[in-house]
């Protein structure tokens, strides 16, 4: 059975790519209020894809925000397990485009590799399964598990409305455990089970100043420049050695045990001066790089603006300074009283002679951690490592996917992180490409991990 | 013979303030090169308007960048003094437009007040010049001294090539005395004599981090963040005291005296809290904020950027961050080894993690000071005080005009400074505006000095 799926998809492999070309090209940024119309148009393409190839009650489900995509083909038998799958259909936003080699939302194959915005995070890993599903239908006319799809179209902007939906609609979505493909391996050619992922939160602050720029000259000496003192907070908030300086950060943090230590050591892991191009890597005193990624807390500043930007010299006061922060958490630690606690420190080093104003990111994410012996998890490292004739690893993840954590909280079903990046796909940076070879390798992946369930 | 002048310059006062309005229609930008066509035709403006009302060897002198106007009428006689009347006539960026009210180079008035970029910076005290010396060349048919005009369109970006001019046609440009109008009255209705002010010196500098943006989960922990690094390198350059923290700023200050510190506490200062909406003043420790303004070095961050700073969030360690600087200088100070001490500072203090590229701002000044008791300052202030009734006062300010300092090492000549702006003027801000209150007694004030001499 399993070899009539895959010669499907081998002799549908142009057709398929071919269409997730199509998906794409629609530039479905989320985040961006212009965009709205694309990120619906995405997810009319997922709907009509699922409904094409045969899946049952596939809607677009409307929420405040972005329309979410459901589907489900549940005639494999009461004794077959049900999954629930999911991914999103949103993208980061592309800017700075000047800096792509192709148009980011025209998909070009170069080098084996797929380019485009979202092309590994996450709608070339999304398509997967839609083609693994069309090549079941196709040749043996059902799946081999129960399956429910749930795709979303805000998880680039935190997901705000899926919670809701799905504490709203427990029984909907309810499944025997869920899959997601939207993380990565660790380094190229080295299937890499996720058992852990970071949690979320973070703010925007303005410090301002004078009601208008002023003029350097006759003001400097009696204006509070809010420029420097947005220097002055951040660097208040993380000393050099990159620790959190932020009061009651670390309170909650669990320790990171010397048996995740060794886990940790022992996986391969990205030459990160190799991959990024920083000089050298710095990380919290007392960890490495690798643990300080896996499994430490960070704070991180992911925009910073204020004063004239153009070109040459303009001497001016500014009027304000912004900067946007994130932090990724760890287990145990609570989403809300760390932005609490971002906001008491913002409060309490603001220098006199500016106000402050403070915007918190509405939604956060909980860490997330399974325990990587669940007999789920340990068939999908088979079915990673068969398919690609390399021993799986095990390994905690800097990023977040708040659905993990909530998946967890409402359902409490097992969460199989089974993601096909790579290192080089330059997510949330322009020129983000999706290895081809994993693509294809990956429906195989799928294919033998669904078929052995 | 004051009398007619006068009358004329009321007769034609709409016909003049038409002509200044077209004057201010020239968006003659200096700093940006997509005005570069625009910044020509202000400096035809001024050299057709000179030779129209009968000056001689009126020129557009080309430079390495924006061209000079030159002019002269030397009939005089030997006996009477000559005055360099010296301007600029170019003028600041508008941005951020959208806070302008009217557009900025759609000249408008309200409540008094002549709305335009430039209005007060400085084509406004200009035109003054024009209109005065028309006024006396129709209705007398000379002047009373033998007057040589030199209006440029670089002093807003440093006045590149106005030193190498100056210093390589000596003669052409020498005279007794100068005359600049290109400040302001300390509050308004105040008579304001600057004997004093700052130089400059400044710089622009990126922290580069990894090669490309970098997703924030994936590598939070193993990355400097170099918006993180360019806080700490700003934040160690000034403390929340005020107090500039690079090594050897204030090596060669000249102190200030207990008499200047009367004469400053004395004159009539500008309540800073209410004219630009801070919360309160903030100056060096040890010094009041009139103090500092006037005679204190500073330094400020006039612009800094880098990463996301579009709507909502995008979750990345950005590849760099940039910072425009600029400072102040006082009496003693060294422009270049300020700017050396500057560079020094940003290597010595830049983390590990990330490198760091300067750009040196190319063009500096020193500070100035004039003995405020010189006949020519004397009178110019009793003219001043007389025009509106208010008794002369005599201050240092804290911007910048290069070419007083390099008009004093060229030529060793006095410069009388006579300003009349006010601080509601928003010089270098949106809404940037003129006092036509200041323009009609200015104009007075110019009659009567001239002919004092």
């Amino acid at each position: 059975m399993t070899e009539a799926v895959l010669n499907y998809l081998t002799e549908h492999r142009e057709e398929q790519l071919e269409a997730l070309k199509e998906f794409l090209r629609i530039p479905s940024v989320s985040t961006d209020s212009k965009f709205k119309p694309d990120v619906r148009k995405a997810a009319q393409f997922v709907h009509d894809y699922l409904s094409k190839i045969g899946f049952e009650h596939v809607e677009i489900q409307e929420t405040k925000g972005h329309p979410l995509v459901y589907a489900e083909w549940l005639n494999a038998g009461e004794d077959a397990p049900t999954v629930l799958v999911y991914g999103h259909y949103d993208v980061q936003p592309a800017d700075p485009i000047e800096l792509w080699e192709t148009d980011p939302f025209e998909p070009t194959i170069r080098n084996g590799r797929l380019y485009a915005r979202g092309a590994s995070d996450d709608k070339g890993q999304v398509f997967m399964y839609l083609a693994v599903f069309e090549a079941f239908l196709k040749t043996t006319g059902k799946l081999p598990i129960n399956v429910k799809v749930c795709i979303e179209g805000e998880e680039e902007i935190g997901s705000e409305n899926l919670y809701e939906l799905l504490q709203s609609k427990k029984e909907k979505f309810n499944a025997d455990f869920a899959m997601i493909s939207d993380s990565g391996m660790v380094t190229e050619g080295q299937p890499t089970i996720l058992y852990g992922l970071k949690g979320f939160t973070g703010l925007e602050f303005t410090i301002h100043g004078p009601e208008n720029d002023l003029h350097s000259g006759i003001y400097g000496g009696a204006v509070r420049n809010p420029l420097m003192a947005m220097a002055h907070v951040l660097a208040s908030m993380k000393d050099q050695n990159e620790v959190v300086l932020v009061e009651n950060f670390y309170d909650d943090v669990e320790p990171l045990t010397d048996d995740e230590r060794k886990l940790m050591a022992d996986a391969p892991s990205e030459d990160f001066v190799k991959t990024t191009g920083i000089p050298e890597t710095v990380s919290e005193s007392g960890y490495t790089a690798v643990e300080h990624t896996m499994a430490r807390p960070t704070l991180e500043i992911n925009g910073m603006f204020g004063g004239y930007q153009g070109e040459g010299t303009k001497t001016i006061i500014p009027s304000s300074a912004t900067a946007k922060l994130t932090c990724r958490l760890v287990p145990g630690q609570d989403p809300e009283k760390i932005q609490d606690a971002l906001v008491k420190h913002i409060e309490k080093h603001l220098p006199k002679g500016v106000t402050v104003s403070i915007e918190r990111e509405p939604l956060s994410a909980k860490a997330y951690k399974v325990d990587p012996n669940h007999p789920l998890i340990q068939k999908a490292a088979k079915s990673y490592g068969d398919a690609f004739n390399q021993e799986a690893v095990f390994v905690r993840m800097g990023g977040s996917i708040p659905v993990v954590e909530w998946i967890d909280d409402i359902f409490k079903m097992p969460i199989v992180l089974l993601g096909f990046g790579t290192p080089d796909d330059r997510l949330h940076s322009p020129n983000e490409s999706f290895l081809l070879e994993n693509y294809d390798l990956g429906l195989v992946t799928i294919v033998n991990y669904l078929t052995s369930l």
